[in-house]
């Protein structure tokens, strides 16, 4: 490092535009600060402990200790709960440079979302003489709201800033909860997986999003965009542990007993087959039959994604395994053909792909859940009727209306992501917010400090078009501007 | 890339037999989806809801909601659902080159292999009324068989194509269910986290299918065939979950109440023991006392192998600690003196080494079990006694038979596991299936899109019988102050 | 390798001293199997089944097998079980060449201290007819104080032999029964999630013992005390995975029903606000606005650590967020300006800063504790007032007693801890105990075999202020046949 040579070089590669709008110094501080202390006022003002997690009022009655829903609902939660910080986080380090942000800003707009949903799911779903009240079942929903923001996250991965996400979620938290809301209280629709209200509503949210973001030149950064060896084995702890624990996520909030267990089993054998089809799609839809990472990562898992409103009913394991099936089928169909066509037509730079896991898929559990609810009967459900489609059994509607209602919520949901995402995007552009330029796009550098040796390490060879003035050529890729 | 010898030479080297029959485009996906297929028909044909995840069953009788298995049983199942998927898929990362496939073929292998073991345990362990009924506890069954592929897996890794390990799957689950129903059903054996089911089973078969299948010049990979740094990072992610969740294993299908606990808390002690005994000899077995990374993520684990079989019974804590310390022994030593000779005089190259995790420790673990049940009295178990040995409780069996009849059982274990296998060994051989030539093994590329930059930011020195201008280049990068 | 000049290049860089006092051939081994055949032996005269583990006990009076303990606690037991080795294991991976001895000698000493801690424990927390009773609740106070060495552990990372952790190990846990003694049966302080017992306890009896062992020269190593960019990436695993089951860690051990249900809501809410602020003040403290691993890394847990003893008590969810919210400050200012400043001043090297994680976060949480506690009051806990403040509910203590013996078990915590660490720490200074030299600290090849490969690919330019010669020595290895 003594060469002055390089270390001016360094300087200019490992310190760009820090005086720029991308500088977070104050920005993020400040933004953080205010939604923090916002968040921590309301919550003085408006949340209480429920009647499960409030010491007096839990003794209030005779009932034993272990009846409390803790135990019934924690063990999925924590489930839940690893899905949006490990599972969303580490899926989406398959980028090779991009590793800090994708699991960082995961983490931070997961903390900001899971407080601000908390509020505003317990603003929607009842206020109890004018408070919220809170226990596992209100952390499981808005850990749920959570994955909807992470889903967005992931159609912008690369091209936003931190303040940018933080501003994204809050608007984002808000429109699900008034979606959820909608759907849950008003339409009386079953979606405890959130096949509508967290999958297809985050997808398009985020689509549109990113649409409204469209970079046109964001191929000067292309050469960033796709993953090493060893990114791809990161993101495959996300995608195993997303895969593991997505009967968990679908069954967190369902009613107890039977309505769990069998929503559970269903979604394990709607991911096993997904994963059988989206191993065979993939090999199928290579010239070389070679597997693509980008599809294993992600086609496998639109099985639970698309069990997520049939889950909790009489699905049958075998009807479970057919919508798994076509979930893998459509998914990689999707990455292969659909995402470069959306790309280059509709202007949609869709980084995760997340039409294609989220999205589709999405769509595709909403319909399942509809044709389903429309053929539940009470021979098929008994008395278990009552606790899937309690407007059923208490007659108040018949199946084929809820089926109906099912299929309208769907329109709903993706009205309600497309309006809101176009004018989220909108806001999102206002310079002040900090968005990376077309040129240092899918890089930690600008938002992180990463040490130089990192760099060397893990691209030693990234430019293709070299001579020997091989580092200089590495450090000039990292600074275009600079050229 | 515009060098025309450097391409040349990466041509070679990156896709190499891309139209020979290694190639996968159209094979994978028959394979795939016709196994999906018939799983598809035969679930819908046989399995249907048993009484705790069926609507109208679990409504039909009077009980609370929690009292539904899923309480008692899923927290488990997760357990063990992680071990099988992020367990044995990274603990077989250790290679080099080989990561993709060693977590992407255990995923595919373990999706496809709960499905048929679902099929065949419930076919041998009692229909009713002509219908498999499925739940949690199924559930965990078909991880358990699963578990055992996985294991064969381990044997051949690096040396085998998806469709071979596809169609030792489809034939080892159904011996898997063969031996299992001699075992639990006829025999009235006891083995509740699998000594003998599982890990004996799954070793010897693999070992006896690696035999068949060996390769004389297998050398040829060799230099692949070892790990890099971070290789074995990603391999202890898999080691440490299979050591954290091996108490939830051995217990997750025993009896309830004191039973579960005692299991896990055995299991427990008999890992920490394990632990500590290889650490000690991969210590006292290198020349120069340093710890070697290939005893510490596997020996470590063989605590959990060996109280598979004992881990329910009165084995006391202590008695948990011995047999983890002992196997931590033979493992160790295993891995050092054992495998070498195995793969030189018996022609069994054993990639992973499961001789010395699954085999040794397997057989240990069973003759524990049977000492262990030789000596079980009323006077230690009480009325537990009903839960552990029904058959001795019931007077229908002395303890001492118990514990003759659990030695055959391990008797029954290996010859079936080594019969079978030698009759897949024979069928894997047939050359339609694309195993990956003797110069190619342990490498991703063939199966798998790797991106050339990948290749050389993780194994600069893979080949060493390049030409210089490729990797000169590389070196230049690195040393930019010698320029 | 064939270049003699080489070899001896290569020698003298990757086999450094190892016919010096590090060699472990034998010394580690004898310590291992002298303290496991101590620990068997006295677990066989003095440990046995507890009520819900032992087969005749737990069948003697008529209960359900769904009232056993395991169900209700087993499910945190694990949660508590990964934060132990997976995260603590992970958490300190990201230096650039300890990942080995990071993961694995949390491993080997966790395996160790989890033992002994049970006789420890079992000891102080009173036995039944001369016998030491086990079972789930055993099991995770063991991993509690076995989560206390690892603490002090992070203080001492990088500096100290296998043996020195694993003495360091078996004088920390006795030390911290006989301080958690003192708190919870004498004093009847209440700690359930340990921001005493184990946080402050862990932080400052590590700071000592790293302060006894201080390293005037360790500057010879400073150029391996970094992370690199992967490295990074496996802390986060660590960090996730904290952060995750904290809210599992804090109520593990809390009374049944509304007790573990509030407390893990309050820990869930503390580190969502923690967060929040430590991305704040990590943007804000770097000249450049960029965010810091290490922050991220670390003080985004102590909001964790901070609920560690209130978090039971009746809090609220606003005030948890308040507490979390001070902790990521204080944390994050630790880092960044008062670690140099111990160096320097008080020789203090603490290499993971565990001063900042679990020292001063340790103390706010022993602070808020004693004012929640001291302003409790039968209004707002009802009959809850009994799980919580025993000795208050009963009328044998003021709240405001109760408060200032919460203040008063800080400082014994702090006396014992300091004390203990220097006592330790003389006693670990001992040569035969094998330590590294100072040129040769954070480097796993001193206890590891580590492939030459693995270097290269991972440091690649380790060493900045060397000569060429060194360098160039690496890539003649890499390209011997090139010489």
């Amino acid at each position: 490092m003594q060469d002055p040579l390089l270390c001016l070089s360094v300087n200019s590669v490992f310190h760009p535009l820090t005086d720029s709008s991308t500088n977070m110094r104050l920005k993020l501080p400040i933004v953080c600060f205010i939604l923090e202390i916002i968040l921590i006022i309301l919550f003085g003002v408006l949340v209480e402990y429920d009647h499960d997690t409030d010491a007096r009022d839990f003794h209030n009655m005779s009932h034993h200790d272990y009846e409390n829903d803790f135990y019934y609902r924690y063990p999925s939660f924590q489930d839940v709960h690893v899905m949006i910080f490990i599972g969303f986080g580490f899926l989406m380090t398959f980028l090779q440079r991009y590793g800090f942000s994708s699991v960082g800003f995961n983490f931070l707009i997961a903390a900001f979302s899971l407080q601000w949903a908390t509020l505003m799911q317990g603003f929607f779903h009842g206020m109890h003489g004018g408070k919220i009240h809170i226990g596992v079942e209100s952390m499981i929903n808005a850990d749920f709201c959570t994955g909807s923001v992470l889903i967005s996250f992931g159609a912008v991965l690369g091209k936003t800033s931190p303040i940018q996400l933080l501003i994204m979620a809050m608007f984002e938290v808000t429109l699900f909860s008034v979606n959820e809301y909608i759907l849950l209280s008003v339409l009386g629709t079953k979606d405890a997986g959130g096949s509508m209200t967290i999958h297809t509503f985050g997808a398009y949210f985020g689509l549109m999003v990113t649409r409204v973001l469209y970079r046109p030149n964001l191929d000067k950064s292309k050469h960033r965009n796709s993953s090493v060896y060893h990114s791809d084995l990161f993101a495959m702890i996300g995608t195993i542990y997303l895969w593991m624990f997505w009967p968990s996520f679908n069954s967190a909030v369902t009613a107890h007993g039977d309505d769990q267990h069998r929503t559970a089993m269903n979604t394990y054998y709607s991911l096993a087959a997904c994963t059988m089809s989206s191993y065979a799609m993939s090999a199928l839809t290579a010239h070389d039959g070679k597997l693509d990472m980008v599809h294993i990562q992600n086609a496998a898992l639109a099985g639970g994604v698309a069990a997520g409103t049939a889950g909790e009913m009489m699905l049958t394991p075998f009807g479970s395994m057919i919508v798994g099936f076509l979930a893998g089928i459509i998914s990689v169909l999707g990455y292969k053909y659909l995402t470069p066509v959306l790309e280059e037509k509709l202007k949609i730079q869709d980084t995760c792909g997340v039409n294609n896991l989220h999205g589709m898929p999405g769509i595709l559990g909403a319909i399942v859940g509809a044709v389903t609810a429309a053929v539940a009967t009470k021979d098929v459900y008994g008395e278990g009727l009552h606790d899937v489609f309690p407007l059923v059994a208490e007659g108040k509607r018949e199946a084929s209306v809820q089926g109906g209602i099912q299929a309208v919520s769907l329109a709903v949901t993706l009205g309600i992501a497309l309006i809101g995402g176009l004018i989220v995007g909108f806001i999102l552009k206002l310079p002040v917010f900090g968005a990376p330029p077309d040129t240092i796009c899918f890089e930690d550098n600008i938002y992180w400090e990463v040490s130089l040796r990192s760099f060397i390490t893990n691209s030693t060879s990234h430019d293709q078009n070299q001579n020997n003035t091989h580092l200089h050529s590495l450090d000039v890729s990292i600074t275009s501007q600079n050229q």
